[in-house]
């Protein structure tokens, strides 16, 4: 053969936008290596530029980026990232979005709205992703939304095991706050083995983000109930859901969530809700705690770390979720 | 200007497979044409062979096809029908599926799973479809599926107002008959103005068709239960809704679907299953009815024709459905 | 440079669909590996399901299916296991394909026909296949169908080397059963060293299926006739190709053949036709034999077995063809 | 409605590069309309410019160019213009080549050669070109190679209908010269009813170009013989078929062909070739005339003019051929 | 022919997103037409929700979008509106940018930096932009970063019709404030027949916003100086051009510049930079005025709305340039 | 885990067209190795024919053609062996232009004008190619014509080490002989600290290839003076650049440029344009030198085979640039 032979050779390059950096450092420690040298500022009229200070070419690039406030700037950053990878001849570049932007907008709910999810989808890929990797996507079909592997991870076993932990489990009812989640609360119910109740909520169509009506459908009277969730944003449903299980009799009320966005004055309201706990994992960055102490977050850094390297070395991302689906 | 002027003018062309002509003949009367003449048959090694009878270049192509048993040959023609119309010159094609097949695979229950339901998306963009027009989705995120418009209709109005008029809606209860459907149920409730239960279903994640306990969650006694689903395949699901809804004390039990797949035994077992009354549409062809008489199937042809006269005169479909999201 | 180092390594793994698994089970013994584990079934309706049973992340995955009957669900599954593969991260996914299904709608012999043969292309790029593997295609032009590398591999070195050890070729006359075929005739000729006959054969364009006239063009009086095609489908063309021979005073005719369709009663039409023998390979599951023992069926699976082999290898699959084309 | 409404229009405008402008223009005094002016030249070291004269937003183009030599210069200036309509809003841009280069690359003969005419497919589709209109493909599978519509026009009527005004038909046999021509051949035998034989021609598949034995298959003595071919290049195959026809006895000899490409010395080879006619289209420029007079060259501009009006009218090209495939 | 005919009718249809509503307004009153009534708002966590009030369907969309700050937020929107539009059917969409974001990185200045105006143009063309108008681009390249028809505007004419009426052109010296602005500054000077001067910056290539020298290169002694550019955006350039001008002798400086990005404190550095007279367009917002009143702002709207009916009625936009390029 | 395992290797091989094997060869042997053995040849009416003489499956592959005379045919060469190169499953294939053609064409400079130079980049791409490697292209926005990395490699210290070595630098201005080569000019002042002037050249718009007026901005009396360009087409800019400067009272012209294509009598109007020297490199075939010895041909090969050594091997092309952009 004319040419020139080498031995193959695969590098693991971790990226980080600045969107949070220390879930990205903490992911770093776990993987025993360090977030790659970036520069990353804003112009005067606000154009982000991004600039790698080591070479890229050849990597296996992970571009870490949570798509907390201001949600459109960070996601058009770990865009440029994802531009500026592919034109340095990064081999291949997984974007790792813990919670995933625009999520909740996965469908028309009414004629002439966009699809915003499947959008974010087309504009990672357009940029050059290969793959996407996240936690807890608000619906599993959004992973149909890339047209590549998606790399869907779930925080269930780890805010399950905590709450097992901390809770009588023979006394618990599992909640699902809204009729969206109650294929998630199955999931909870065939773990732990309890019981489920559900909020039926009524959204006046023409609001989408307002809520009408609560009620109660199973038997709560006298049990302590985990209201689950993908996400908390506001904190209404999780506080309009405890309020009317408190008024059906629930002893004790906790809720665990994947995401914690918190916005508009969510932790003060979710403070005066009652909650016995809230469970809430480190997708966003940390908010302030609720005043009583009685918020708990768990690093999702270790598991987003494993799914890297299962990715990096070819491995198998199911099995770290054999038993989950 | 150098050059030919001419004014421009629109052309709208129906065409069937050969799933189940009678419905697009329904749908070609109530639009006041005729289904396009087209050769469509099989080689003697079953490849399907296509050709339409008279020119179709410029016409804007609604191609019907249902997606029933045998279900991959009816995709095919479909797909192989889009191909002959792109390269006839077709200036626009839309696909009308009135039940998407393979919408159950819209996501990966489990890792190494396809998600088929966007592959069917994907290989009908591959063949040359611009639109696709669809009855209730398994899900609404598969629109999400498709890079371009799909017109979703619904048949709850249809449905609804059938149950409103030979039901006293005042000791209804709505059921969904599993966790994937409450957001569906919510809409009945919502229209009807009753209260909501549901069936909480355990499956086992190695066996994805089969449900292992039945629970109901919300009153059900003394009330006069409508089961809703999306569709009714091999029958299960309602039949064991319903016997679940007895024990716990319904009056009567009446289910109502927009597809009805009735694969296998689906009739008999439906038969035997109590059910005052089964409602559906046909979206796919009909079946064999339930002896007892208490089937009722109502025409999508209507809505269908509705739409597509709105599509091709760019109306608003939206507005068929005002008050629906 | 920051970051994690790691050896390349490369994995073939072989897959197989339902169609034909002993041939695939051949392949892979020839490798000395094993078809990997997969669910494969239908849902009642007909839709299929796929799961690999083990990780298929960074392999060079080849997936073999036949083009058999039910020849649309084949293609179906076959498209349905390249998704979850590309969507299991799977680094390469070569279709086999022995015998590529709608070869023979390579072209529109009319106005207003698909060109079906490039559609199962698409779909197959669609659904994420990198590239096909296949043996002899109706036409050589359908490679260019495919926007990746196709490895065409054939079976005339087989057929060839049977024909010779059976036939004295001094007496041998190659016959082209129909105008399609003269070119490969003439790499029979050119490898056999003996005189050409066609049969010209005309079809009638309003049923493409049908032959209408035989004439022997060139001398087969006194001759053994050897009569190639790709594929043997009704048996057809053989039989009257067999006919005309003796009629125009063949002493014995053979035939020869890459494809084994077989469909309709070919089987019994191709006993009663007097062929003194017909020689064909498994690129199809072996139909029935002939009652009287005069088919022979030579495997393709160690063909298929070495170009596999290269292609994982990157060695040169065209050495295998070496002096041919 | 907010917004403003206007009448549709379309406008109907025709290009021409620079490899043959008299057929174009023949086309456009067909049509009733002119070339759009354009500037089309070199910059010193050879790159084209071009640039159209008037506003084509909106058009329907439809841009002539003939791929004859500097066959790589025209086919660039086709897709230059193609870009260029693009980009100046043109609605709709058909490619028109009466003869497609690179068209008898059409598959890999050998390994890693490319498939040029494939090739030539994808640059007219990523300059941004929706369809082409092509007369008598060197393979009718080339339309394959398009992803989009081909409108693929034949000769043959007009050929056929020359050379029966002007041939005895009872006399005649059709003559293919090598094994590529056999299904065209019939296609004259069916339509003249008269018998057919064929020039068996083996290469060498170290030199592609070059023909090593030519046989005589099928009677031709004491016939007038029409030897027809898609396109003449070299004209060695014609006079090569020729000399073995007549040294096979037969009495006259004539060629038809549709595109007259005439390389290196074709023209004087003919005529010496002892052709009693030769009659070819003007799809390429009109070579210098056979000194004795008797070559034909008939016009292709009525039939462009009349598939382009189709076209553009959206009526039926396939109509044009009716009879015909 | 089967099917249903109908007149073709175009309609267009004005969008605007919240950045700069007041611009848009005024190029609808342009248009003697209104902005399309739509629901923009933001969720809780900052993701925009877009919703049209009438149906869009068949539309010929023109969006109009400000990149002002915050510009990313702005840019999302109008993808988001984009991918509304074209999910909801709208027949062709044109991106109105009067000022197109991240222009100024278009290029990679130093290794492993993005290309972020490709990216831009990338973004929209998966959004479902057909095309794009804009005015002024930084660099006249940007247009080939669109695979579409780019409609590119100058308001040269605008602004050097104001300077001429203001100044006397005989004592007039055009001034290019750095290297990349000469080729612009050449069209000033071949409009008013005028001679040229440039400013030599040098820019320390680790700190592409900053500059280090500024030499003046041609004469300017006595003169009245016009410093020419595209943007102003924190006003720098401009200040030290006018300072270095100052230097050497010239008698009054004026600026003038197509978009007034004003950043920082843009706005007290230009006042205090002694300017005789700063010239710009509202292609961005209305920025608070120069105290001294010595700013004047002249209407881009005109402009938009005479090209944006060129495309509706599909004119020549090329035309409201004749002369310039 | 079931299947094969294998260790990765890669494979960087060369190939040259035709245009300038001379310099593909010196590449080779910087490199160490050989341009693999390919037949390049061309049919009678001038279509291109590639075959490549041993597998190149696996490959790295490198395709060095130079944009010369006749540049359409060199690149239609091209694009032929990149389209063979991935059908014969090479890995990756980098083009290699030393000089991009068509790179002048990088904008509408008026209406209803092609972009030519993005139009190249999408045939590159249409055609499979991965990758760009060129040398100096005419403005850097072209990297952003392409959707993938381009490597874009500089002459400029090549050129300057020479001039510093020749040219006392306290005594030098560095010229730009028009607008668009500012920017490249002050590259050279901040390296060479010398200053600038520039050539003011007035273009008349109707005749893009043709300049109306030069005139000098800056001060070049006593000065040598160092025209540089990124090409020398027909001479004429540096011809009436080098007169103008004289009749400034330069004492010493000298021109440097990376690209020396020089069409038409370039050579002899260069001899008699009186420069002190003329230094170029060999990205595009050697010309025949000026007959006074003046010119000096600097060798681009040793830049061209470490950047190629650095792709293949993933190491750092941006470090062959530190302190250059």
């Amino acid at each position: 053969m004319t040419g020139i032979k080498q031995a193959g050779e695969k590098k693991l390059m971790l990226f980080s936008g600045r969107a949070y950096p220390d879930l990205a450092h903490e992911v770093a420690r776990e993987l025993r290596t360090e977030i790659v040298s970036t520069e990353l500022r804003e112009f005067a009229n606000g154009e982000i530029y991004v600039r790698f200070n080591e070479s890229v070419r050849g990597s296996d690039a992970f571009v870490i980026q949570c798509h907390c406030s201001p949600i459109n700037t960070w996601i058009m950053e770990q865009l440029i990232m994802v531009d500026a990878l592919k034109r340095a001849s990064a081999r291949r570049v997984t974007v790792v979005v813990p919670f995933f932007g625009y999520a909740r907008q996965d469908k028309k709910h009414r004629g002439r709205e966009p699809i915003s999810a499947r959008l974010m989808a087309d504009l990672f890929a357009a940029a050059g992703a290969d793959r996407i990797m996240t936690v807890d996507l608000h619906t599993a079909q959004i992973q149909g939304f890339f047209d590549g592997p998606v790399d869907h991870l779930h925080a269930l076993p780890l805010l399950a095991e905590h709450v097992t932990r901390h809770v009588d489990t023979d006394r618990l009812t599992v909640v699902a706050p809204d009729a969206g989640r109650v294929r998630v609360a199955e999931k909870w119910t065939d773990r732990l083995h309890c019981p489920l109740a559900i909020i039926h909520k009524r959204r006046d169509p023409e609001r989408p983000n307002e809520v009408s009506v609560h009620e109660v459908v199973g038997d709560v009277a006298g049990r302590t109930c985990v209201i689950i969730d993908d996400m908390i944003d506001t904190g209404g449903t999780v506080v309009r859901a405890a309020q009317a299980l408190t008024d059906r009799g629930a002893t004790r009320v906790i809720a665990a969530a994947t995401h914690g966005v918190f916005s508009d004055d969510a932790v003060e309201r979710l403070e005066q809700a009652g909650l016995a706990q809230l469970v809430i994992t480190n997708t966003l960055p940390n908010p302030a705690s609720i005043p009583s102490g009685r918020m708990v977050v768990l690093s999702i850094a270790p598991l987003l770390a494993r799914a890297i390297s299962e990715v990096f070395l070819e491995g198998s991302v199911t099995s770290l979720f054999e038993g989950e689906s």
